[in-house]
């Protein structure tokens, strides 16, 4: 219940929209106030790479305990904790160090860095500028009245997920044409592998946006961190990318954990790495981040949910990926119901978890008419992902990529079974036994052991686990040639007519065994986090100089603040007992003792997003009475500290 | 409140002394309820990475947010986030990339890698085995009567913090001057460098416990993972080894956070990393694990703490290093007031924070009776130390360091402010001024723009920030050549006497200048949670299979599981009512919905250390009563869901 009759949030002034949102100065507050700062400032700092302080850190903290309530006790999901130094074999297997990388290129005089696609982005969205404002002076506008068209255009319409180093502007009027292929081509940069963005280099002519000197082509950059483990140099180790990994490795021990009963999910807090070539947009861009990851293990013959019924009328703001192909973003709003029943969200379990990462957004800030969900475009989607939603909160940037709802298939599980030889299934009774045609293999004892010695065991373990095509495939070789071979340990092992047989046969089956499907919801707090502040920020319209945060209690820095009038000894006792038993209480606690006036530390806890104060003054030695502050409305009531801290217990 | 009459576990029988441990069936238990398991496993593991699964991932988390609350809440710390990727620069600062390394030597014919330090231990505790048996054969015992009193003797006497490769035991009886050598060796062991080790090892021909083969010269390897930041291949970066150095690099946006007040505590939880030699004792001695480290800024002509009286009485076990240096290991028991008072712990701060550490341990439930705190030895100490402390917890692997509480003295803050030439101090405003005679300089504004140019201001302000031995040396230059240097960025740059004059003056001080010192409580979490698991598990005496964990309520992985009496459909909207209620009551929760016996879920439990069990069955869907079970007496008691809600929301 809210602790004030009228709580000011809803009727705040909306600062964030993004045409005339301020960025220079919240960025000033967020260092004024400790959120975050570059790591290492003191030596010059590092791109990407950035320290909580105390405020952030405690902000970020909450998000997470908000978020382990909301995702993993409520479902009572298998929480892990898995390492970040992930070996070479790994990721290997799971595709990454194949395919998870940019394209960068190269100032060919300088040996400045870029990546390609936000080059290409920099130099065409300033060729459309220039076009725009050559064509408005034509028709006799001011400069300012185009640069603030193009804000409110660009904000409307542009998604411009990375702060790019801006392109120079020069007034130069397009083709129709080229205006258009321009156009398109910014659509759909997302979606554009390295032959396509070296094309379009050369097609459009792309140049350093620094310099104008010429660019070399796009070139692979791997954005994993690497390492080596123990002192052989021997062992390559990577920085994991996703804290996913962990979680597939330990499916088996997950599921029987879980007594091997399906659906179910494992999740994850911690640090993720991408060694990102350039970047460039503050905490949008980092890294070194920290995520939070659900893998949800699903049956892929039915993705209903048992609880979708709890999420269906939840309403949703959609882009759907068929409308981005056609070089569009207008988003479509309808209930989750109607979203899975057209298909245009492929199923239940999909759908469950993106309206619950909705209210999750929701219940921490971020406000809902500046949040959307959007379907990936089919180039666009990670290597192991069949669908993929993000939920992307609007901000000064444009739309900001935070949450990704994929679904991985049984990519993940397959592709890590297959390497290690480990089944990473479930077996599910049937209620019906069923009798299905099978590869039957029979090894000839006899000749087996003698022929194979101390390998035997071995090869015929990979004789009894091959697939369907690969028994096919030996039993022709046997037939034709008496001879056939199978894949021990990664060696090629002749196998012949007289040691095995490979025949069809048919078996009634007690048991199902299948792959799940994983459902993927993946948090990027540190982008939330950043979005959030976005979100809470304004400033109250008597005072320029007064910023406030209007972060909900439940993930505030801290709830309340506790300041003495003055450095009087005697507010010391009461200092002390009261943090004690506001403490006890569970109440998150600052003590601002500083000398500062009370205005002044108001003021402070206002740009620390603090929702309620408690002061100590004269009064309170004689009587036992405080002053409560509400942040947003300023609102003050007087009463004994015990029923304050009733009604502070129970505020939202 | 305890929920039930008597409380099992202080009359628990000890199952954990040392001689007769089972560790196997502990490990056992460990991996079959995945409270942890070696990473990759799947893939052959990793020596030195775990993952943990979610029983112990939530131990790890219970852990860490009591550690919150007992020492960032209470104290009102300043908690912060800082990045793991740490810069070159930084860590050369630190002394890290010079100093933090051991020293490996290798099998010189088969190439396996040892710790110079662990194979010394090994043999000459192998060969110590063979004496005694040698003797104790004279003495006519058998090899069982033997086994049995090294292990009591090891246990009681010998730190045997690193599980190693074993020596092979050869009953040889050495000379009594060679087994005293021996032994003083072992006692020193963590006090030499790598000529001390070079010389121990050809001084008594150590070779491979495993081979018998010769084994290298020690060589230093440095500790740090390292990788390169950014595309360009020039940005070295390491993995930090600890989380203080983030805290350090943000000392003056803390202690402006704080409002410039002293004393007060920056605080971390997170990954450090520590490319281990080769890594073999389970938990103990991993390449990845959580910190969890407080740098408490204090006055260092002052380093009273003003809550000691809260913890003067508290009884500590002590080990003080000059009982160690003569060769034994005997403990002393004392309050922290007299411990501080006869400066065996050197001051009140850092007495303070022993004290609250001990408190910690008890309270997660680490046993009083098996935790000490051991003073380093002078050589011991890591690089930046000058006194340190560490909460020692006996495990069957011995006395395990798990708490370090360090005095790093100015150390930290001195060296990153000299390098980067950013004043890390704290400014106090003086009650009365006072004089004092210091150099000064003066810069002849005429001659020194001109000469420097766009040099001008970094000459000068290198001029202004020298250390008084500079000044006295640049003034004794000037004097006798009439130039001097400077450095400048680090270039020496020439200064002539007609551009600067260098003499001593008097000048009044309203301000007091200083670098705080630091005492650092650093808690290695992995190995805390190990000796938890050690000091809580025991087996029912009446049955050998029925393991139990007795963590404390506030640290068990879950504090209630729900059990269904059969997969009855009566049950399942009992289940999810009464699972919302516990949640939504704060209570954290598994529901064991599996087919198997309320029986065999009770054991299950009991292996899982959770400490409550509710059971629906056929009565509950008439009356509503459910059976409350703890998990150490197995007492049961019965009453409707209401009551029994209130009971285990108020049950520690």
């Amino acid at each position: 219940m809210p602790l004030f009759a009228t709580h000011i949030i809803s009727i705040l002034p909306n600062m964030a929209s993004a045409d005339k949102f301020d960025r220079a100065a919240l960025e000033q507050l967020v260092t004024k106030r400790f959120f975050y700062a570059p790591s290492f400032q003191i030596y010059g700092g590092v791109a990407g790479l950035y320290d909580f302080g105390p405020s952030g850190s405690a902000l970020l903290n909450n998000i997470i305990s908000l978020w382990r309530n909301h995702f993993v006790l409520e479902e009572e999901m298998l929480e892990v904790d898995t390492t970040i130094m992930t070996t070479y074999d790994v990721l290997k297997t799971s595709g990454h160090v194949d395919k998870f990388a940019d394209f960068m290129c190269k100032d060919l005089k300088n040996g400045e860095i870029f990546r390609a696609d936000h080059v290409i982005e920099a130099v065409l969205e300033a060729r459309l500028q220039g076009d725009k404002e050559a064509r408005s002076a034509k028709a006799g506008k001011t400069a300012e009245q185009i640069a603030a068209e193009s804000a409110a255009d660009a904000a409307a319409k542009v998604d411009k997920k990375k702060k790019k180093k801006k392109g120079t502007v020069v007034a130069v009027e397009l083709a129709d044409d080229v205006r258009q292929s321009y156009e398109e081509c910014l659509a759909q940069i997302d979606n554009f592998g390295g032959d396509e963005l070296t094309a379009i280099m050369k097609k459009f002519d792309i140049r350093s946006p620094e310099s104008g000197n010429e660019l070399s082509e796009p070139k692979e950059f791997n954005l994993m961190f690497e390492s080596l483990i123990g002192p052989t140099g021997q062992l390559k180790g990577f920085l994991r990318p996703e804290t996913a990994q962990g979680q597939f490795l330990n499916f088996k021990k997950l599921l029987e954990f879980n007594n091997d009963k399906m659906p179910f999910a494992s999740a994850q807090v911690g640090r993720s790495f991408r060694n990102e070539i350039s970047p460039r947009s503050g905490l949008l861009r980092v890294r070194e981040f920290t995520m939070a990851e659900i893998e949800h293990y699903v049956d892929p013959e039915n993705k209903d949910h048992p609880k979708f019924e709890d999420v269906k009328d939840v309403v949703l703001t959609l882009l759907p990926k068929d409308v981005q192909m056609s070089g569009k973003t207008d988003t479509v709003q309808m209930t989750m119901g109607e979203a899975v029943e057209k298909k245009i969200i492929d199923n239940q379990t999909l759908g469950y978890f993106i309206a619950r990462i909705y209210q999750f957004l929701d219940k921490i800030g971020i406000k809902s008419d500046r949040l959307r969900f959007r379907q990936h475009m089919d180039n666009e989607m990670a290597h192991y992902a069949c669908d993929c939603w993000d939920a992307e909160i609007h901000t000064s940037y444009g739309w900001i990529e935070c949450v990704g709802c994929a679904d991985r298939s049984a990519y993940d599980l397959s592709v890590h079974s297959k390497r290690t030889g480990e089944k990473l299934v479930v077996r599910e009774q049937l209620a019906e036994p069923r009798t299905v045609e099978l590869w039957q293999v029979e090894i000839n004892k006899k000749t087996f052991g003698p022929k194979y010695k101390k390998d035997a065991k071995a090869v015929e373990e990979a004789l009894l686990a091959l697939s369907e095509d690969q028994y096919a495939q030996l039993a022709k070789d046997l037939e034709a040639n008496g001879v056939g071979s199978v894949q021990v340990n990664g060696q090629s092992v002749e196998v012949g007519k007289e040691n095995v047989t490979v025949k069809r046969g048919t078996v009634t089956e007690h048991v199902r065994e299948y792959t799940p499907n994983v459902i993927e919801p993946s948090f990027g707090i540190g982008r939330i986090l950043y979005s959030l502040l976005e979100h809470s920020w304004w400033v109250r319209e008597d005072d320029e100089a007064r910023n406030v945060l209007s972060f909900p209690t439940v993930v505030a820095p801290f709830k309340c603040c506790l300041l003495p009038l003055s450095g009087n000894a005697a507010f010391e006792p009461l200092v002390r007992k009261y943090s004690r038993e506001l403490r006890k209480a569970g109440v998150s606690l600052r003590t601002d003792d500083s000398k500062a006036s009370i205005g002044r530390r108001y003021a402070r806890n206002d740009e620390l997003g603090i929702p309620y104060a408690i002061t100590i003054d004269f009064d309170t030695v004689q009587d036992g009475t405080v002053t409560l502050r509400e942040r947003d409305s300023t609102k003050q009531i007087r009463d004994t500290f015990e029923n304050i801290l009733k009604t502070l217990v129970n505020a939202n």
